[in-house]
């Protein structure tokens, strides 16, 4: 499944500056083929505004007279909602979602519709969805913006297609530090602590503890131990 | 970890139509409580009306003068960006943030930090966070709407206590140090290393840049900062 098979539904839109505020959304996330489902207002000053320079996607809209025309060629056609509905309807979170997506073979097209900013998806509407997504939301204030919706699938989308590790690797002359440059570290940490007379009377050893489990977690790099013995050589040095 | 125990931070911002938009996305994602660092806009109709109900955040919001005191009782700062930083911050996806803020205890504060619209986060700003998280986009069109931005983090976040245990225990004498108590240790700490003379001469901010990444990193507790002070002050006493 590419990103470029996946297409933005929006139904009886209202407001230029949520289809604007959309295709930003939508591009951020790289998707940019955007449908407009029976249009209630103009895309123009205010929706480009909103775009922030995601303009190609505004030109390239369709629009459709139907959510029918609309997706005629879609496999999956996902509807999504903020509220659970009372229908036994089949719902997935948004995270789910994006697992199907990504179980499609690459010739799938996908469609994910948003209703209309107050009333939603009309039942005809619903029964051409084969999934239902739900945004889990505060039950006590559920409704979303229509563009902070497709905000989130959108990311979640995007999020699906990245295999991204959790943790950025550290970089350049971050290297990490070995054992023995750890171990170097904290008998010169240990020599000087003696030297100042610092420890626990009771449990001299426990402070030592203390301070190599605060070090060993924070995964000093080689970098970092030389700037830390430097410090501690200057505290050695005789004072003026 | 509580989620009124969650602030969003948003710095410098210009658009009264984005606070509203915050107010919104964070509500539907059960976060309530909005600081503004100095706003540079007012918090009229046109906030209210992005707002679409969610009046009482706007209402409760608070103003700062700086990041700084935003956050002065918070244990966990997070800043976020879209893109990457060269210098090898710790840096975490969106979803392995809110696993961070679910690990901490029922009495931590955590600030959740948006930079201004065009410049993001000011290098000062950047010193007080612990975290990096950066919100993974398409390299082509990385610049997300602050709003938009607000939206994908606080649904992290509610996605995150929707799946965690409710009560995290706060284990023995190991509770987080504030962010206050965190500048109290790099004040004491810049103090020792001038009296040392202790410092890069082309770059002399450049070590304590490092120093504090690597503290912020390590997520000390109050009493490693207790323990890295007395160090400290053992330094400072004159010798025999």
């Amino acid at each position: 499944m590419k990103l470029e098979n996946i297409r933005i539904v929006m139904i009886g839109t209202t407001h230029p500056g949520n289809v604007g505020a959309a295709a930003r959304a939508m591009l951020n996330m790289g998707i940019e083929r955007l449908t407009l489902v029976e249009p209630k207002c103009p895309i123009g000053e205010i929706a480009y505004a909103r775009a922030s320079g995601a303009n190609h996607v505004l030109d390239e809209r369709e629009t459709h007279a139907d959510l029918a025309a609309a997706v005629a060629d879609c496999s999956l056609v996902i509807g999504t909602t903020a509220r659970r509905r009372s229908l036994a309807w089949p719902e997935v979170d948004p995270g789910a979602m994006a697992e199907r997506i990504f179980e499609l073979d690459d010739s799938s097209q996908v469609a994910m519709v948003f209703g209309r900013e107050h009333s939603g998806l009309s039942n005809d509407e619903l029964q051409l969805c084969n999934l239902m997504v739900c945004i889990p939301t505060n039950p006590q204030f559920s409704s979303l913006n229509v563009a902070a919706a497709i905000q989130v699938m959108c990311y979640e989308i995007y999020r699906g297609q990245l295999s991204c590790p959790e943790e950025v690797a550290v970089q350049g002359d971050d290297i990490a530090a070995s054992s023995g440059e750890l171990e170097g570290y904290f008998d010169h940490l240990q020599r000087v602590l003696r030297d100042l007379r610092f420890a626990n009377p009771r449990q001299p050893s426990l402070i030592m503890q203390r301070l190599r489990r605060l070090y060993l977690r924070a995964r000093l790099s080689r970098n970092e131990v030389n700037i830390l013995r430097g410090i501690l050589s200057a505290v050695e040095k005789p004072r003026d």
